[in-house]
């Protein structure tokens, strides 16, 4: 994303943590995927069996790099109580013996849309155009500043909404999914959560123009790099249809 | 890409050069993007202008980070006879004082669709699922085996066919676009050099059929690099036509 040049953006003021915040739910109202045509399709009921298939499959790609982002995450940061608060996340997808994790559940959603375990797992048949976008994710949180790294998690922000939204359209137009849904309503509580802290973190640590605009950037980021994935899923499996060599192809 | 286990393939025997060779160019015929409709339309005389300013301006980031990529193999060799024929690339794409470079041709012909220069330059408006794969470029390059790095440059045994059909269809069918074919001119001999000495370093340097298989598995990669591309600008600027937030948008 462009921001203004940065010797502007030193004579701008400091925004107040409210502005920030504003600044940022923006970035989620204008460019959050809640708004892509492949969402709008699964919510009115019009996605098949296969095109669901496709999507878990692909989203598992990106379901699996989440601990390993936040484990870098995890590993940038030399304050302890960033760390503990951070650790969570790991635990809430990668589950601990007293309770399976995120990426269990997910697999169980693609389990439900009628696709075997170690297909899934396996990871062929991710479309490339996925694995691209979720490892430019993990580039994000590895080569820029720490606090870009946390700023991207922020599309945790606008999460909430959007997942309510899907399992109240998964289970009124797809009922025979219903049995795969635990993964969204454990994530109806964590991410909200994760979103609190890290807002928090976002606007008490960027304490200049120029960060703050990082900050923003790096929200609008992570923005592209949700959005790519989804154009990436209709390009394949609705219009036109053309999944590249070598990737996931739907049952005709 | 898939490849059988390893364990299997080490039973395998190793291909003969001549095998080896086979197999590569089969990767092209499958995987290469000559077949993609992008590039049928543009064949065919049925992209806009406004399509052909976007696959320039999209594919500039490609061309820009063509000799980023080079410099990065160069670094890993430590033959002194590899690194003096592999800069040749760098030289090409770069220039000198005596000609003019890859990049600045490719300007050329981005102007030539009625671009602006600094437009262009300055990769604003570029797709992120066209960053996404040019970066996932720069990263096998420096992260796999050196090996592997090399043998992705094998898609220049199919440029040539590509380039030069490209030339009689763009100046048949876009004859406004004659003025910016330079780049083109120059890579119909510059390509098939630098297959060559490629080919022959990986066909002398992949000696158990274990690195053959590698060598044969970064050259798919490197095709569905390329084809994802395409993939996006097809999305983004043909069919359904929805370029993200923030991109470069066709005049209507």
């Amino acid at each position: 994303m462009a921001i203004p040049s940065l010797v502007a953006i030193q004579d701008l003021p400091v925004l107040s943590a409210d502005e920030l915040e504003a600044r940022l739910r923006q970035v989620g109202a204008e460019q959050y995927h809640h708004q892509h045509p492949f969402h709008v399709m699964m919510h009115d009921g019009r996605l098949s069996r296969g095109q669901l298939q496709a999507w878990a499959l692909n989203r598992y790609y990106y379901q699996s790099r989440i601990p390993i982002k936040d484990a870098i995450i995890l590993s940038r940061s030399d304050d302890p109580e960033f760390r503990r608060a951070w650790r969570k996340r790991v635990v809430d997808h990668d589950g601990d013996t007293s309770q399976e994790g995120g990426i269990e559940r997910w697999i169980r959603l693609a389990e439900a849309t009628g696709l075997e375990r170690d297909r899934v797992v396996c990871c062929q048949g991710v479309l490339p155009a996925i694995r691209y976008a979720v490892d430019a994710y993990l580039d994000l949180v590895k080569n820029r500043s720490f606090l870009e790294a946390v700023a991207s998690s922020l599309t945790e922000l606008f999460s909430r909404d959007l997942i309510a939204l899907r399992m109240d359209c998964l289970r009124q137009h797809y009922p025979w999914l219903s049995s795969g849904l635990d993964y969204f309503t454990a994530r109806l509580h964590q991410a909200p959560e994760d979103a609190r802290f890290a807002l928090q973190w976002v606007t008490g640590h960027a304490q200049t123009r120029v960060d703050q605009e990082l900050a923003i950037a790096a929200l609008q980021a992570k923005c592209d790099i949700l959005w790519a994935q989804l154009d990436a899923l209709y390009f394949a499996y609705v219009e036109p249809g053309w999944p590249p060599p070598g990737a996931f192809r739907m049952e005709s």
